[in-house]
């Protein structure tokens, strides 16, 4: 079955560079947030939020309200403050919103997928927001238009929402625990009905979903970035398993029997913003803990630390802290790139690196350099990177990466491209190195990366780095490398 | 249940004074179009018609294409050439095209509501663009929704979508046979599957729709002025009840056996383009006739005739010509006039009608003048009208309307107000009179309008003249004026 | 000397149709307006007078407001409506206030060139509007250049305002007093100053610009449908060569000696709005007697007399007149055509006149037809037309046009192409006829053009009839046929 | 004389927040950009120059390019990619091209106001862009206006264009250097005639500007960064009073007699991108030795030093660097940040700068910390960042500031608010510890700071910290502080 359906807006010529740049990272898909008070301005709050969690997602933004009654939506392709204009929240008006920003991992890049859902059913009017992505949604959506139901976009948050409705006998929260049966894959969801704020995080955790209170009201976000820039307090993380309905009367927690963490562990590595804190961890604590842990697994005689910014930054910090080495700017990011630009035309191709990323000579010239990075996906722009290093005179650079190898495809909410895509899976140590240039090329061990969250340390899905899949992975979906 | 479901784009502030003008008539919501044949540019050839038949919609347009094997879908609120851009037509590719104009009678003005609808059911992909009302809409949601549908959008398309998918077992011409089984109401609709454009009328015929063949291609409008444009050569009408599919091996027509022609009487007055043909019958010169039959029904002494154009000048001149009285050219209009314009404040409101007309008072002054109009439904703009040509000297003015008085709602697809609305329905003959300051008025008589189609007419829906509603309209939708 | 100087933005690459289609009759370039008043929303009221001058310049608009003080300006590419928005008037604040529409005639399509231009000169602030064109403009910006002034555009305008500031030495009248010695061509101006509002109007009175009363306030605006649509009551047509000045004593008037009438005759057969009264002549009515007097000079046994409208419709209705002829609508005109629209490929081609006129068949097939028109420029829309009627089953076609063949260009502010695209100075009458495709073709006399004006009629320039320019043209700006 | 004029396009009313942010820091106002070179796609290379440029003014940006012949121009309001399409650069071919960012700093936000101006005089036609403040602006305006020009925007480089243009007798060269002799203040200009493109720094070198070479093509720009972008290789700096002339023939270099180096140091503070070299010092390294030097200055007993990002970081390096601290990411910020968001409400004020920054309670609480900016203007922002620094626990603040206080405004081309608004202007050094709410306040000496420089420095202007103006500031624009 072919889900080709294109959407209400088609996209612009104009390439999204950033969007080129990044495809050489894992993509993360999603954010999202909501919040229940009657004495707060809602969408305004959801608005701050969205733009807290814009690294999650940058292609679309949506915002659903309600006002106890009814429930309004606007969401259109674009940044959130793209989307967003004082008149649109102005109109929005209500005592509960839910938002969303969106990557496309599944479904086209387009309007008609654009979050949050509203939809009315046999109950009345819902919003639901989603994080993830589901394993056995084929099955799901086939099951569904067998037995009558219809699709009008491509994402897997249409298949949630018809299960909601089949489901609706009693209760939302019993429709949420029976759907939670069905489904297979990554979710964290806010969903919203006129009356009541629901959080849902799937039963193995794999993205993250907080819970912070603002005053008198609650709010639910996949970060606590999002809390602290709305000034919420965190109360705690949504546990695996577990549904947070907010209501009048308060929080309710209901909670799955068999739930099992496995955290992505990527949120850490490379997704999750720095000062956010995930179950306990602060993510730029940990990536400076991995940068000292590579320094720990590998040493090599250079005169100097460097990084790519942003994502390599504060693991070269850990490791040059820990080797005792300096660490040095050597690479200028342009702090305006946005994500649009015209892109050079055959002749000028070098300039794409060059217009975000600068050498400095007089730092890099006659040096013997360590050079870190969060994760290498396809090598791409590595090697340009490389090569911009050694036009400016490098003697040496070694890349050390504070992750292992990215051997597996991810099914559960990220765009890690197919296997044939990965370099780790199409080379040799060896080729890799020459491929990218360097003169030497270092993981860090999946061991090492372990042991940064300590003894303690809950469970995480490691399964990009060693193709154990916590969630199953349907046989028709799965991708393989090219034999 | 509220159905106040908000769309994906809030509407913008400024005022639409082309529909506040129109306000003052009926509106026609809805033309469709589709076109099937390989060789051709199916989307360029669905613009232009959707051009040809922007008269029936302005407030969104679509266009959705199949190339076998998927449908690709734009929609956007806005005029025709407002929503399409080159690139959108040159990415709309495919040997098979349905496209939808749109004003909004049930359904906010909103992009969630455009047409066509594109979705996937359990038997592939499917397009539909409505043009009608239903009556039992609410009833039939309600039952979809108790056994599981879910709605995204308020528009009665959405319930036809649906009802197709729970029909699906055999074909699709076996799902519109079930659905027009169900429902109740006006339809004509073009529906498109992967490989079969159908078209499909109502069993009372009450909104048009025909059927040309350009080429090899087959074409379905909802009126001839679109054949005409994109170069079609007219087939025929197609009938009351009838489902015609166009396939590869050409066309097929399946028929209803209860099948009672009722068209909708307003199109000759008012909606359609003088230059369609419908049933038989050009438009234009149905409005002469109208005015001729006027003249028969009534004569007044005056010194000439003008019309309020362009909607009256059809009739004035049918008028003027069974009389043998100067038909003057004695209001002119501003030809650039456009939808949207900043609103006068209060202190100009004046100017709202002059911008859009002007008397010549070289023409009008001193004059006893005959004023042709189609149509009186709150007689607000009719009051300013008149006003101005007294203000321009006029000496007497006696208004004369090509249609008896509207004194009953639409409920098959035009907004006609509510009956408290309806100047007919709120004040006596001799009230009206003085409410829009004229000398005397005169409306054509029930049984003159009918006489203008000759002795084997067909059918006609004349409901909003004599409350005689040939489709059941359920207690529940039916308008009531104040008592 | 190339002024090929390009603006603040490019145009978009798609066509505009409308003028394509107007590219086959003469083009006006320009409207102008202007107000005093204290008590009045000066900007708004420019905004509705330039709304109704909509007709005269369809690519760019602007308004200037003073607010005695200072002279704020809001300007762009576009329509009146599309120019100006809610906020823009807004921010206009002031109690005097000037407006433009234009189409190029010289200097390009560019948003550099829109009007009003404001400046600040050694004097202070000045906006200046214009309607026309200088014949010795070129010479004047050699001049100017020469002695240290720059060029920030290509429009004449410029020229006049570095004129202004040369000779500011007393008073902005004195210096408007010297410009008009200097300046040869045509030219209807509204200047502002902080705190005076002035109308002039060139010694050949070549431009219409007229003077009303709103209340307190004094209007001056191109054409009287302007003051009609505002509320302004009508007090006289400016002079040729007057310049009136309005300051908050009144009205001051300032008249040229040798000044003598050569109002462009076109405007009465195609420009101007035919609610307007220019000089004392409404504009319809002279349309109608235009056509009534081609009825005079020729007559053909025909049918039935039709328009292509609009333009020809007044003629045509005075030619069945005249005749004791039927008029019918042959021909029906798509209202929602747009400015902009996507061409037509050339398989399609057909399109693009059908999608603006539809002939009727029942009016028209088996019919010999006396088709008016008001001019030909080119030939090549008639042709087209004049195959759709033969396509539609016409049996005869006579095309009358209400005015002489077209044989000079116009140098005045009207673009009627240069010679060598004119039909008329291309081919004999057999051979337009042939080109044209009809039975017959007939002008009307230059004689019985300007009896239509009766006895005492004003001069007028008619150059573009008969090549004689009662304003000088430069030997280098003369266009020539090609020999 | 108020020079309140307002421009082609009005502004919108959201806020500007980075503008907000910004002004909290002095405010570079323009970038220039020039490349001549006939087999070089010389729009594309100056669009990604402007976009290396970016960070030096993002309110408009201009491209104008000579095909030898003509020149042609695309500006508007907006970031590089706002601007600029992939048709616009299609349409600007040639083998010359200048370029221009801008902030406002005299001059509305406005359009017009946008560079490069374009103009034709006498000599044909030229391009000019211009970076920095004329101080005798208004006195060159008044004595031009005198004698007969026009000034159609607010901008300084109106009145240069105009001085070009009364002396273009011989040359441009010759013009230019007349016109070095009556301007006073700073300017970096890049002009472009038909053939040739020239760069021009004023006597003082006040703004910096380069030379590069791009294969046999020449480049100027005001930084290095933009070389290295466009690929071009450094060749060396234009002098303070150096005119560089790139013409068929190579470079012509005429140099002023008088010229004295005094370049702005606050471009290695603050305004320059910390790849770019200027003068031979490179900018990051510089900010680099700022912290060194302060860290030798004022030790204080802490247990981290951090910095507000991104602008303190490189001196907060260096301060941890000598005095041995740990560097620890304390405030994270928020790297999608846009210009413009809907401003927070009254009730969620807070939130403003927690968008942009977020402190990290694990680092910073409990703890004594060096907080390290290069330069406080009205100390609004740091307050704010120093609560939300106690909010979140941290035990002491010593805020370190990278560069001496600043007390005097700047009459160069900088933003830096009026002597009242200047913090340091208004209030004793404990006054501005109390207003700040930090420990201890340390301000890098003036001494200091050159000495950043070495022994063999060149000439700076510190005008802002010492009062010392190098370029004449006439009394009626000289700012004063409140008494």
């Amino acid at each position: 079955m072919n889900f080709g359906l294109n959407g209400m807006d088609c996209q612009g010529t104009e390439r999204n560079w950033e969007a080129d740049w990044r495809a050489d990272k894992p993509r993360e898909e999603c954010g999202v947030f909501g919040v229940r008070g009657s004495d707060l301005d809602v969408s305004r709050i959801t608005y701050y939020g969205l733009y807290a969690l814009q690294h999650r997602g940058q292609e679309s933004a949506g915002i659903a309200v309600s006002d106890g009654d009814t429930i309004k939506l606007h969401k259109n392709m674009g940044l959130v403050p793209e989307v967003f204009k004082e008149h649109h929240l102005d109109s929005l008006t209500g005592c509960m919103a839910i938002g969303h920003v969106r990557y496309s991992t599944t479904g086209a890049s387009l309007a008609i997928n654009a979050q949050p859902l509203v939809f009315r059913y046999a109950k009345g009017m819902l919003a639901v927001a989603h994080n993830g992505n589901l394993t056995n949604a084929r099955e799901l959506r086939t099951a569904l238009a067998n037995t009558g139901s219809i699709f009008q976009s491509t994402i897997d948050t249409e298949v949630l929402v018809n299960l909601i409705a089949r489901y609706c006998g009693n209760s939302i929260e019993e429709a949420i625990m029976k759907l939670m049966i069905d489904v297979k894959g990554s979710y964290s969801l806010v969903v919203m009905s006129e009356d009541k704020l629901i959080g849902v995080r799937d039963p193995y955790g794999n993205r993250p979903l907080c819970l912070g209170r603002l005053e008198e009201a609650y709010v639910i976000a996949s970060e606590t970035c999002a809390l602290d820039t709305v000034g919420a307090e965190f109360i705690r993380d949504i546990e695996p398993g577990e549904i947070v309905v907010v209501d009048d009367r308060g929080i309710t927690s209901i909670r799955a029997q068999n739930s099992k963490k496995r955290t992505c562990i990527f949120e850490y590595i490379y997704f999750a913003r720095p000062d956010s804190v995930i179950d306990g961890y602060n993510v730029n604590w940990c990536r400076r803990q991995m940068g000292r842990q590579l320094a720990r697994e590998y040493q090599v005689d250079v005169d100097l630390v460097m990084s790519v910014p942003d994502s390599g930054t504060a693991a070269a910090k850990g490791y040059a802290e820990e080797r005792g080495l300096p660490f040095e700017d050597g690479l200028m990011k342009n702090r305006y790139i946005g994500r649009t630009f015209i892109q050079p035309s055959q002749s000028m191709r070098e300039i794409a690196v060059r217009l975000k990323l600068n050498p400095i000579k007089s730092v890099v010239e006659g040096k013997r350099i360590v050079l870190v990075d969060d994760s290498i996906v396809r090598g791409t722009t590595s090697s340009k990177i490389v090569k911009m290093l050694r036009d400016a005179g490098a003697r040496e650079i070694h890349l050390c990466i504070s992750s292992p190898p990215v051997i597996g495809s991810c099914y559960y909410g990220i765009d890690t491209s197919d296997p044939e895509e990965l370099i780790a899976c199409k080379m040799t140590h060896e080729e890799i190195e020459g491929h990218i240039g360097v003169d030497s090329l270092h993981h860090l061990s999946r061991e090492g990366l372990l042991n940064v969250f300590g003894e303690g340390r809950p469970g995480f899905c490691t399964a990009c780095f060693d193709n154990d899949y916590p969630i199953e992975i349907p046989a028709d979906l799965r991708k393989h490398a090219l034999d």
